[in-house]
Protein backbone atom coordinates (compact mmCIF):
# COMPACT_ATOMS: atom_id res chain seq x y z
CA UNK A 1 0.00 0.00 0.00
CA UNK A 2 1.45 3.51 -0.81
CA UNK A 3 2.68 5.89 2.07
CA UNK A 4 3.09 9.75 2.24
CA UNK A 5 6.09 10.65 4.10
CA UNK A 6 6.17 13.65 6.47
CA UNK A 7 9.57 15.29 7.26
CA UNK A 8 8.96 17.98 9.80
CA UNK A 9 11.97 19.84 11.16
CA UNK A 10 12.83 22.36 14.23
CA UNK A 11 13.07 25.72 12.43
CA UNK A 12 16.69 26.67 11.97
CA UNK A 13 16.38 29.45 14.75
CA UNK A 14 14.90 27.25 17.01
CA UNK A 15 17.37 25.99 19.46
CA UNK A 16 17.34 21.95 19.50
CA UNK A 17 18.72 20.62 22.34
CA UNK A 18 18.58 16.50 21.27
CA UNK A 19 20.82 17.64 17.98
CA UNK A 20 23.22 19.43 20.58
CA UNK A 21 23.59 16.32 22.53
CA UNK A 22 24.16 13.96 19.70
CA UNK A 23 26.76 16.32 18.20
CA UNK A 24 28.54 16.26 21.47
CA UNK A 25 28.40 12.68 21.43
CA UNK A 26 29.09 11.94 18.09
CA UNK A 27 32.97 12.65 18.18
CA UNK A 28 33.45 11.07 22.08
CA UNK A 29 32.03 7.88 19.71
CA UNK A 30 34.93 8.21 17.09
CA UNK A 31 32.50 10.13 14.46
CA UNK A 32 34.87 13.35 13.98
CA UNK A 33 33.30 13.89 10.46
CA UNK A 34 30.24 15.82 11.48
CA UNK A 35 29.76 19.56 12.32
CA UNK A 36 26.30 20.02 13.28
CA UNK A 37 23.42 17.74 13.93
CA UNK A 38 19.53 18.54 13.70
CA UNK A 39 16.63 16.09 15.22
CA UNK A 40 13.38 16.26 13.16
CA UNK A 41 10.42 13.64 12.99
CA UNK A 42 9.47 11.26 10.49
CA UNK A 43 5.45 10.53 10.04
CA UNK A 44 4.73 7.33 7.50
CA UNK A 45 0.66 7.83 6.23
CA UNK A 46 -0.46 4.98 5.02
CA UNK A 47 -2.98 5.31 2.19
CA UNK A 48 -5.85 2.45 1.16
CA UNK A 49 -5.64 2.46 -2.41
CA UNK A 50 -4.41 5.01 -4.95
CA UNK A 51 -3.45 8.30 -3.54
CA UNK A 52 -4.74 10.90 -5.33
CA UNK A 53 -4.47 14.54 -5.83
CA UNK A 54 -7.21 15.18 -2.83
CA UNK A 55 -5.48 12.76 -0.61
CA UNK A 56 -1.85 14.74 -1.13
CA UNK A 57 -3.79 17.88 -0.20
CA UNK A 58 -5.20 16.33 2.20
CA UNK A 59 -1.66 15.03 4.19
CA UNK A 60 -0.27 18.46 2.93
CA UNK A 61 -3.01 20.61 5.36
CA UNK A 62 -2.30 17.38 8.12
CA UNK A 63 1.60 17.81 8.17
CA UNK A 64 1.24 21.94 8.58
CA UNK A 65 -1.73 21.74 11.46
CA UNK A 66 -1.45 18.44 13.00
CA UNK A 67 2.04 16.76 12.43
CA UNK A 68 3.88 19.95 13.10
CA UNK A 69 4.05 23.16 15.19
CA UNK A 70 4.24 25.73 12.56
CA UNK A 71 5.65 28.11 15.66
CA UNK A 72 8.81 25.88 15.78
CA UNK A 73 8.69 23.46 12.90
CA UNK A 74 9.14 23.09 8.80
CA UNK A 75 7.79 20.58 7.34
CA UNK A 76 10.27 19.87 4.76
CA UNK A 77 9.08 17.46 2.68
CA UNK A 78 5.64 15.75 1.70
CA UNK A 79 6.25 13.16 -0.95
CA UNK A 80 4.57 9.51 -1.91
CA UNK A 81 6.26 6.31 -1.41
CA UNK A 82 5.00 3.43 -3.28
CA UNK B 1 27.51 22.70 3.65
CA UNK B 2 26.22 18.83 2.46
CA UNK B 3 24.28 16.99 4.70
CA UNK B 4 23.86 13.45 5.20
CA UNK B 5 19.79 12.77 6.26
CA UNK B 6 19.14 9.43 8.62
CA UNK B 7 15.63 8.26 8.62
CA UNK B 8 14.49 6.00 11.99
CA UNK B 9 11.12 4.18 11.94
CA UNK B 10 10.44 1.88 14.94
CA UNK B 11 10.27 -1.29 13.61
CA UNK B 12 6.97 -2.69 12.20
CA UNK B 13 6.18 -4.94 15.39
CA UNK B 14 6.77 -2.28 17.75
CA UNK B 15 3.98 -0.77 19.23
CA UNK B 16 3.89 2.83 18.46
CA UNK B 17 1.86 4.88 20.33
CA UNK B 18 2.53 8.46 19.20
CA UNK B 19 1.28 7.11 15.50
CA UNK B 20 -1.70 5.45 17.19
CA UNK B 21 -2.44 8.76 18.78
CA UNK B 22 -2.18 10.64 15.26
CA UNK B 23 -4.30 8.29 13.41
CA UNK B 24 -6.82 8.56 15.88
CA UNK B 25 -6.59 12.09 15.39
CA UNK B 26 -7.01 12.42 11.37
CA UNK B 27 -10.32 12.07 11.35
CA UNK B 28 -11.35 13.87 13.64
CA UNK B 29 -9.87 16.84 11.85
CA UNK B 30 -11.65 15.66 8.89
CA UNK B 31 -8.54 13.88 6.95
CA UNK B 32 -10.01 10.42 6.36
CA UNK B 33 -7.68 9.16 3.70
CA UNK B 34 -4.91 7.32 6.22
CA UNK B 35 -5.51 3.80 7.53
CA UNK B 36 -2.22 3.82 9.91
CA UNK B 37 0.20 6.05 10.84
CA UNK B 38 4.10 5.33 11.80
CA UNK B 39 6.54 7.98 13.75
CA UNK B 40 9.96 8.13 13.50
CA UNK B 41 12.86 10.34 13.56
CA UNK B 42 15.16 12.42 10.99
CA UNK B 43 18.52 13.46 11.78
CA UNK B 44 20.03 15.77 9.54
CA UNK B 45 24.15 15.63 9.89
CA UNK B 46 26.05 18.55 8.17
CA UNK B 47 29.30 17.84 7.29
CA UNK B 48 31.82 20.50 6.37
CA UNK B 49 33.38 19.71 3.18
CA UNK B 50 33.11 17.30 1.00
CA UNK B 51 30.89 13.49 1.55
CA UNK B 52 33.80 11.07 1.18
CA UNK B 53 32.90 7.23 1.17
CA UNK B 54 34.86 7.51 4.45
CA UNK B 55 32.30 10.19 5.72
CA UNK B 56 29.23 8.07 4.67
CA UNK B 57 30.63 5.14 6.18
CA UNK B 58 30.68 6.93 9.45
CA UNK B 59 27.09 7.83 9.35
CA UNK B 60 25.98 5.02 8.26
CA UNK B 61 27.54 3.11 11.38
CA UNK B 62 26.71 6.37 13.60
CA UNK B 63 23.35 5.65 12.61
CA UNK B 64 23.06 1.88 13.59
CA UNK B 65 24.50 2.84 16.99
CA UNK B 66 23.65 6.14 18.64
CA UNK B 67 20.91 7.27 16.36
CA UNK B 68 18.77 4.14 16.60
CA UNK B 69 18.05 1.57 19.14
CA UNK B 70 18.79 -1.80 16.78
CA UNK B 71 16.51 -3.77 19.33
CA UNK B 72 13.17 -1.32 18.52
CA UNK B 73 13.82 0.67 15.55
CA UNK B 74 15.61 0.03 11.87
CA UNK B 75 17.35 2.92 9.74
CA UNK B 76 15.43 3.05 6.87
CA UNK B 77 17.51 5.51 4.82
CA UNK B 78 20.79 7.25 4.82
CA UNK B 79 21.50 9.49 2.22
CA UNK B 80 23.43 12.82 0.59
CA UNK B 81 21.64 15.70 0.54
CA UNK B 82 23.52 19.08 -1.02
Amino acid sequence: MPRIIVDVMPKPEILDPQGKAIVGALPRLGFDAFSSVRQGKRFELTVDGEVTEAILAQAKEAAATLLSNPVIEDVVNVEVQD
